[in-house]
């Protein structure tokens, strides 16, 4: 992840919390009283976000000494000490929430990850996410995903074509659109293509696609059509797969299964400090 | 909301999604194509966020146009069309993931909330929020928690005092870390005071808190806590309460009760745009 | 004070005055030369900002050492030296002035705060300031305003709610408007009630509200209807009065009397640098 | 003035005042309520900043109206009216009070600039500006000197030199200070030197200082340095200059008198929103 | 081009430019005062950038009416109008300047871009950019190649994988470098790897790179070992190739030749503005 | 320069650079891995912006040493080695682009300003630069000319007035046009007068210009012209200057000749990392 990014993101939630001063802390620990916590999960899970305790801490007070016990992608049990904090009591409060907000959602989205990966359970096909993700947070859920042995799809509109039934209604087909777009980008933006017919994919490959979707396709279909594909065109199944339907696409040879649920409703993994 | 702190996310986020282009929609859609598309929900809940439909389009084409057929904190069912846009297809396009991933979220939490005040049936007792929100959409969540006609706790650090046990232990009692507080700052603030033992309680009132929360109390201690607590002070369950354990503290008379989940664990209420 | 939101506006304050660069310093001094310097007063008044000094050179140039010689709050004599700075002479020049501009300014309120609490000479009632500060400088003229031993009213618009007379009119009486508002916010937001007369007061208290404000009044009718507000309500006199007017309502029991003239007319305290 | 710096600043100016939102007037006035202000002045002056009042309430709403009646740099007396405003009343009162803080104080600025410029009744000398100002305000308050017919001074470090005693005593001589500087910058730079004594004019006048300032200097010797001065070169009294001791400089014949106090020590000129 | 971004920056260009205020045009024009000009071009070339005019004037003042006589991708000849704008005469001369700086910049782009393409003169091959930008101008510059018929290559670090000589010593082995990145990313990011030798680019094949770039060679080599690529990975030449060379390489095969000197070196394109 | 600025661009192209993260070296090079690089030239030049090297550097990684072996203003040849670095290898490769880009493009610049130096030969005359910068580049470039013993003309429309035919022509005459701004700008902003003729240079000495620019005037032109001017004023030959044709200004006398190309047609100068 880039640093800068990181930093300018951390100060603004920082502001947004604290704004002109954490009352409660500024007027009863004098800003010299030093204090030790230690950050604990409550929850079984896999980790992600470990750095960013440190980061928070060095820009409230650059003397906040942080030691990490567990690296993130780690899997961590209720209990378990995932770091330990030294320094002023005053910013070791004044940080907490904010830590733990981002902690828990970013271990949030990488156990759900991992269960899915785990679900799973293929040597070939990989999980990968959306675009589904909390507008602002981006970076640190893309991050999160990999951290649960997910990958990233396109970080946004800007990396990546998809190219989808509105699109193709416009430009008149599937050759019509993969053409107008190859026209106009160069060759390192992929090109994918939404299809949901066995004619569609057909139609897609021979257009030259990079990647081709196969969008709310059953596990016999998603097998079916991923076998008219050259194996240098990636695939990949999307739409409606939840966790419990995840294993049923085990076997169909896809390269990519795609899952908004990862980003678009986490559920917080539990921790919290302990003074 | 205000506006200006609104547009100024938004910007960002249409910028985060975006990036230099729309690599997709600016090369198929020529910008004088114009369509017509609706958000419909798919799922049942209560929305919130109906004017981020028009405040984000308009930032991407002043000339699209946005017709809100739902208000925040209605009452909507799976198939209900919440708003009919109309305009350069491009842009409502390039719009709608953005729209999507703010609105299922907002509604999410919304739905969550009613759900919450449902549950506990209440005429006297208030649900309200924390500051467990989501770094960078506290405005958005808070906001959200209203719709779905929840409280709102404190926004952030600098406007509530809330004196937990860490802070006790170091002034050294609960009365001596109301009066250094008291001591630094004016009336337009509220003291909230940490209780677990009707002792502390019985401490808190004589320290002259404004707020006493009951942290992790059972619904027979939350009663017996309330009774002791004169009415202009107000009073707040906290911890560990979930939607299924929220009736049995119906009776406590207790006048706010917290709900972290509403914010830490959102569940996206599914929604779409259909051109 | 929120060092994060600090040391953003001091870069923006630097920036504001050196502009692409300091073309006297840079064109005479080399970066290497060093020098001593040390920061005056020239009046006697309350010292405040005294570590804006270090934070600004740091942000100029981290190598240049302060030791301040005086703590915010206390009384300073003309003649008096606060801080003595060492390091690169171009820096200690190009960042002189703003250093002066903050602490003139940020001393003159706690000095006229001072004079209004001596001046009061109440071991009850309290000086606090008001909104009426500088655009852009709340977070500085607020924290000023405590240096010289008063205290702060509501930061902002947000943070308190204040009830008008044009509030009142819209909404019908003083018990419908505080109705409308607490039906609608939770219990960490105060309420206060401009009052101008007896049976305002009273509506007030009945309305529940947290404070009460006596808008313009002299000592005689704060005096009057202070009597009326049971203890757990807050009470204010406010509007019109001066450092001279103040002795008088020294026994009126009244909780606080903001001054906007603390903020809005402010006499910068003299003070230089001295090589 | 530059119209995009001066929105960038309200629009921070705004955020610090309403933050998230402003709690009472959205909680008791619908958006839809119309209502009708006027700004009016409660004591004598000059009016600087009308165009604010325009420019702030377009950023809150749109559609409120604003009518000025008097122009910047209009005397102004207790009880005129200088705008009228129509439009959503919730808006009308949340920019309320950032309105009067910039006009009270733009006003005081260019009220004390007027009374210095009748005081010392001269058609030949102008009185200016230090840089002397507020922290972020300074593009407000050079505009306010300007409307009490006042001139400004160097902007900042960037668009003038000034060579001080300390430059002097490190380059060596008034000569060797300007000749390393011109040797450095360019031809739309000014080089003004600071002088106490006869000698130190005359080596700042063969050196080639464009502006010769003679700092804390009586009447008398102003008038006397100034004979020494050719006319193609500009100059300039400064230091410890009172409105009370301006009458005195009248007749010294000097270019410019530089006066701190404008803008270091403003009283607002108190100026109020009647609905 | 993203218009938020676009806008931003245009913004800050300005302020960059005008500062506190443009001394001159506010001087002498009144606001009131209306005028014509149009913008002109001195030199043949292809025209980039137009509608920067329009976007430029509305943040100046949003009556200025520009009428755009050319599009971008024109070709434009010495003499030739490019555009007419009307309106206040003070606006139109404060953003001449930074309109011509752009158009000049961009249009010079476009230009060199397109005779690098004629001189190419393939249907096959194409041109296309590098990341030697300007710092802060890549949205415009990479836009401009695109008016002379250019691609874009990656934007960014962010967008495209650029395997090195470094980075191959680092792995270990062509195949070893690019597994690495395989193994950590999705199926949406591009793997370039950049050869030198025959082998290199059978290495690189069976590594299963997307684009293979061939480092510094001739004509000769890139024909050779253009011949080796299957089909659906894409080839491009770069290093060194100059507008001179460029007819050489016209019958290798290869897809994509990227010429750094179309953005390290540009030479604007002469235009003004008359009024 | 003001670093302050300096380190705000520095971090904006960066991020413009490597945008969520650098998808080769992040995935390849872990972050300890250590190695060792130097910048070298490819062609004879100057050398403008080396401390930008360590300054860049330090943005991502506070601990990778920068070793300078080369100074601003410094004669460099092909072959040269200007810095080694040190530290981690994948942020040494992360930042090389923006350095190379910067380094190239202002060391062009400080090169060309040298030629003409050398070329015009002349003991009195200095060459300066003007307003046709690369926009947001400005602070950079004007910077680099320095480094090649040019002079900076004024930075923006906000340090220096330059009257031009529209102004004269609207204000009625040169006189007019000086009075208008004299009577509204202090002492410390030069107003510099565009002149064609014999004529006009004598209205402009007359009406007190402080600079008078001779507009595309042959050499003969000029030198007759700058007799005419005392010397208290100075003098500038604009427009349409060379580098072939400035030899022929060496014996006009005049002060100043100022040369868009030095910043609107840059030439990179050639330089790499070698690790």
């Amino acid at each position: 992840m880039n640093h800068l990014l990181l930093e300018q993101q951390l100060k603004q939630f920082l502001i947004e919390d604290i704004g002109d001063k954490d009352v409660t802390s500024e007027t009863i620990f004098p800003l010299t009283k030093q204090g030790e916590a230690q950050f604990i999960v409550k929850e079984d899970g896999i980790l992600a976000g470990i750095d960013l305790i440190h980061m928070t801490y060095s820009l409230l007070n650059q003397s906040i000494e942080v030691s990490p016990l567990k690296a993130d992608g780690d899997v961590i049990r209720a209990g378990d000490t995932i770091a330990r904090v030294k320094g002023s009591m005053r910013h070791i409060l004044t940080g907490e929430r904010l830590i733990l907000n981002l902690l828990q959602r970013m271990s949030g989205i990488a156990t759900a990850t991992h269960q899915a990966v785990t679900s799973l359970d293929s040597t070939h096909t990989r999980i990968c996410d959306t675009r589904k993700t909390t507008p602002g947070l981006r970076l640190f859920e893309k991050y999160a995903v990999t951290c649960g042995r997910g990958f990233n799809h396109r970080n946004g509109l800007y990396d990546g074509v998809m190219i989808k039934d509105n699109h193709i209604a416009f430009a008149g087909s599937i050759e019509k659109a993969v053409t107008a777009v190859r026209k106009q980008l160069g060759h390192m933006v992929n090109i994918e293509v939404e299809t949901e017919t066995r004619e569609q994919v057909q139609e897609a490959i021979d257009a030259g696609a990079d990647v081709i979707m196969f969008d709310n396709r059953s596990p016999e279909e998603v097998s079916l059509f991923n076998q008219l594909v050259p194996s240098h065109i990636a695939t990949e199944a999307s739409g409606g797969i939840t966790l419990e339907s995840l294993p049923s696409y085990r076997h169909t040879g896809v390269d990519y299964i795609s899952l908004g649920f990862l980003t678009h409703s986490v559920k917080a993994l539990d921790m919290s400090l302990i003074v």
